[in-house]
């Protein structure tokens, strides 16, 4: 597995509960109307097509927070590959628990595995090359962290967490540049006001930039929508002094050839901003 | 126009805010280390596909919340249709500000766009019929308002709420209906404890189902999975003694002929599970 | 016992939290002053009149929140009946918590208490009818789920939980309605919009309206503050083809008159809006 | 008028938004689906019984945040005596956010003005003697700020606010005094250790317990549920060294024998525990 | 020890979530890039300086709250005083958890021991006087509690908590008085208005404005910035009528002859307005 | 004026707001009881001490969030100098709202800007050199935004913010690491699975440390508590491979000679670790 870091069980806690209340805010009142409140269900987590987990540990916090006798266990963890028709886990206990919680731990597993299944196949694609994939800030408002997580459990690498956090500065920028607007001495005078531990990333539309961009020292420099000659041609001219990002239009029809010219990173909007939650279901058993 | 209800401004307030934490927790570095504090800017809501808006005063929220003084005004508005390339907003103010909230700003209006976009395919699939096309809960974990009014803004219908505003029994409620299992009676007890304004909607797997569950008096009955056949035998069955709501693997594909069956309601999960966010973008001028 | 929904733990803990935090933001500084920190008492929660109880969980969780060591024991349980006299419950722990946490559990439990015994006096008096008891929207702000569980407790029905829920048009909205103002074809119209699973209630002031709301095909048709003479009269006229609800002015004194007359629910603004808190205390042991 | 302290703003608005939500979750459908968006109305807030006002900021607050465009006018202010029949305040604007904010609004001077014109039934019943009317912590869950609030409105004074502000010593405290058990010595310690702004006061239940107590130099000595004989030679034996409060089975009946016995404090349990609504309503103009 | 009031679990739990939020909101990424999820570390907290305890229970709780599985056990307890080179505790448990929490529980328990620790050298320097020590409201925005528990835990006294709890009226105040500016009258006005449990407080800046004040009635009178000389004479002045307390430009240096003139209380706003973390530190074992 | 990045409004609201209730949870007792509604005040705030300002605008939000109508106007800014004796604003508008506030607007605009004073004398005892002055995390709980503004204000610069935006592995990491414990290795692992924008530092604590360090690529190197011998030699062996941060017992008596020791970064903990509050205050105007 490519990835480390583990959600923090607070920021889980806070999201699921906040589903939950979404979800039932004074209850369930099918369950509670229909289903003795002694009943006892068994069910399972199972999927209708193949792909990658992500979410395990929300799917359980849905249940456990919901009713704390509902018992969990996982057949397939985060970050692994499973096949059509797989019993990813197992959950058994009260029956009105387990219905009450049923859609809220469905709509966050099934989400996450989206991203994480469709992440890993833009890995695949890539394999072999100095690529590594990323996401990008085109995120499901409030879900960024479990986004980003989902991407780290299909393989791929997260970019900045946000506006804070690094300098990624875009053609909207550069057009806006104070008094003078010359872009090297722009960027040393951020450097030099900018933490030291603030990496500097600087995008750019045309190869003429690149050189002014580089004499400033950046740490990365992002290369969009360019042709695949000029993206060649922009990694030869780079030659190692700058980290060097492909972004823009990315597909997987396209990544294989982008990931072939040598850049380091390749930004991908598409792992989160158009998510297809992947075919899990509920199974209860007699 | 097909909906009425406004989300309530506290409720948009409270989200956009959260987005805009998590966008910049700390402010946006960038902006503050390379534009002037007075530089002031314009840009335009540019679409590259057409489609239907859903999101303009949550756009206009992330603009206003994040500076005060940036003035945002829609030419298109929420439920109407536009042609790719149309310029659906202008945005004007300062710069740190504009570029600050643009992120925010569109992934709601991308995401609520998509959302309103692909119900008004449904909807105009089933026009002419009488079926309603309605939303359920498999919506984003904490946006749950917000794709309901997306749906409405696609000319859609939203399903119930929550667990806690309608009754809808499933195959799993009546497999474990208590002691006695006698589904009439116990659909009958339930309505006797429920506010008699509690909408009471059962699913049913098979034909036979129907009978029983039209006895206890319920308000919807649910077909699930029916071949076709089976649906316009189960229309002509129930024959107005309750509403039908035809449910399972709906497609755009299938919709139509789904619609013909004459049922009243259509739930379509792929609405809001699998968001495909528009291809917005803001251009800025010179 | 009637009702069936209990509250979710989430929520009684962010209300008790709240109350708690309100009754000693910074600590007991009168127990912390005189009672030594490893004091032990052992109280019973007496009651000084007959009654219904409800609020057995609020009360056990003041007391668990302020001490996880305190152990409380009921002996009667919430939707029971108990005599002047009776002991309902036994605590038994650190002398410090269950001082500090008395005033809040007491404040929880007398005051559902009390509504739950009203509530079971109003329902007792429509016994053989076939009506039920409703409580309405006159709730104590912020404590609406807890007073429509203690209603339950009481036997009483939950009406619509907020104006989100069930439309139930008054007679100031019929007044505002739109253009034309046809109420027949108003009311049509909203219900062409509102999801399939709302109910529709609609007031009416006298006899001459009931017609044009029924053809309507409303769910419930409220007579407000109609004579005894009329309110035969309509639910004669109504005759099924709707569910019909007595409201306004009802008083322990009328109701038996009022259930008499062949409705199906009736609305009691008094059950919440003038709570008696019952008369319950702690009696400390040697 | 008697009191000062009005609440403070932002309290007041966290209330209010907390009954909003309450109440109308994802907004008013009734008003939406039937009354037109540009539908003006006006209305009075009306009394059908003579009373005492309470709450004209929070029922203000009611209708300005749920729409900036209501504009609230009070005839009458906290404090002011009133007559039934009195138009007490005038509504006018947007009329689905008047309708919206209806109940909300209601609710709160309802039972504000309840608890103010109950308080002024006590105070004029001691008028003329030395005593004040206060309340107790018997207040609903949430509310105490308010209802303190309105207990002033009505001339009464308050007590502590809550456990931690001042030290009320009662007999479970006193039975519960660390080892020696010597009152006296107790209490002493105890100032001794607390804030010198921190007021001791101490309940006693017979007339032996007085000198030790006011031994130990104690601000108030409450004398809790005296007969009527003992309680004047209580008042007579701490001759002016502590304030005196009387406590216990306070009702309007007994309150006039009770301040005549010469105390000075007499605290009402009964002004908030168990609070009666006023009768207001709002009448809507043609 | 002089203290008694624990601070309550509620509210320490809020404090130390908020902090560890702040300092790791998406997780400590250099022990999860570095440190192997099953590594296990002892780690002692020990001191390179002499003072006084205070901040275990936060301590404990920064680990415990990151990782549950981390036991801590105090050698030294709040309150207590421990010499340069002591340890005054063992961290065991996972290493990640407990690298990530290092920081955040030395930041609170370094800052409330160099509190106590300062505290405790004014108490000693009063010793055998009548005068006890106290803290003002010059404390850190949102921290007031601990900082107020950590004057305790040095042998201080707490002065009153906020604005709302007690009167204090200083020369601004008194400046500003109604028409007529009588100030006994007015400071009667006050205390009349003013719950009986509210102690009153007045400033005053020169021996003539004593006696008025007294007149009123006041509970304790400040002298603020009086001269050595004036602060003798002030005392015997006062006589025993009211508490005295010192106030203003107190110091180190000068509280014993200031303790020797007499009064009851010297508030000290350097115990809170200029901390100096003590310096303590985590040693890891191999 | 060296920094650039404000504080975010909603921020400084939500710290303001906090340090508002803490201070007057249900009001200013005291100036209600004393101070007419009607009056006014005019007050200026002045220093005793030449300084830095720092905190402007949540002083002017204290104010204008207490009441509305209270007009403040800084004649100094933040970060500028200003000498003893200074007046560094005005403040007019209702007495009572003026004097609630004060205490609050004091804490913060006194604690900030102590902290900017202090690091305005480290920078400018390093002026000339190639070093900057940074913060550590050594930071009141709760307020690390506010006192890393101050310090930019004081013309120092930031460290990382938090452990999730930046690498820093300490000894402890370095002790701990994963199975075969090779430095250049382990270094290198975490890298490739840290985003690309993650600024990787490691702290060494003596010369041998430097090249398996360097070998692994990292960003800065943190030579922590070295002689100034050794941190002369270490200098000059990075050679400009990564940058230098001196570290560990940081005083002014010390800071120009590591300064002239040719590193990049000398993080001061003292900066934030132990403030001392300015000496300002509130002269009320008669």
């Amino acid at each position: 597995m490519t990835w480390f870091a583990r959600l923090e069980p607070a920021q889980m806690e806070r999201v699921v509960r906040m589903a939950m209340e979404e979800d039932a805010p004074w209850g369930d009142i099918t369950s509670q109307a229909l289903v003795p409140a002694e009943a006892q269900a068994v069910a399972h987590l199972a999927t209708r097509e193949a792909g990658v987990l992500s979410g395990e540990d929300l799917f359980t916090a849905a249940m456990e927070l919901t009713d704390a006798r509902l018992v969990v266990s996982f057949a397939v963890h985060d970050g692994e590959r499973f096949a059509a028709g797989a019993v990813l886990a197992r959950i058994e206990g009260p029956a009105r628990g387990l219905l009450q919680a049923e859609r809220v731990g469905l709509n966050f597993v099934q989400r996450m595995s989206g991203i994480a299944t469709l992440t890993a196949e833009y890995v695949a694609a890539v394999a072999g090359t100095s690529a590594r994939i990323t996401d990008t800030r085109k995120t499901t408002p409030g879900l960024r962290l479990l986004e980003r997580y989902a991407v780290r459990c299909g393989g791929g690498h997260n970019h900045r967490f946000s506006l804070s956090d690094a300098v990624l500065a875009k053609d909207n920028h550069l057009a806006l540049l104070g008094a003078g607007g010359d872009l090297t001495a722009a960027l040393r005078a951020a450097r030099s006001r900018l933490p030291h531990t603030t990496h500097v990333e600087v995008e750019v539309d045309r190869l003429e930039q690149i050189e002014p961009v580089l004499a400033a020292g950046v740490d990365t420099i992002m290369l969009d929508n360019f042709s695949m000659e000029d993206l060649r041609a922009g990694v030869a001219q780079v030659a190692g002094r700058a980290l060097v990002e492909a972004s823009g239009g990315v597909t997987l029809e396209r990544i294989a050839e982008i990931a072939a010219a040598g850049g380091d990173v390749i930004s991908v909007g598409a792992l989160t901003h158009s998510v297809r939650a992947l075919d899990l279901g509920l199974d209860f058993s007699a």
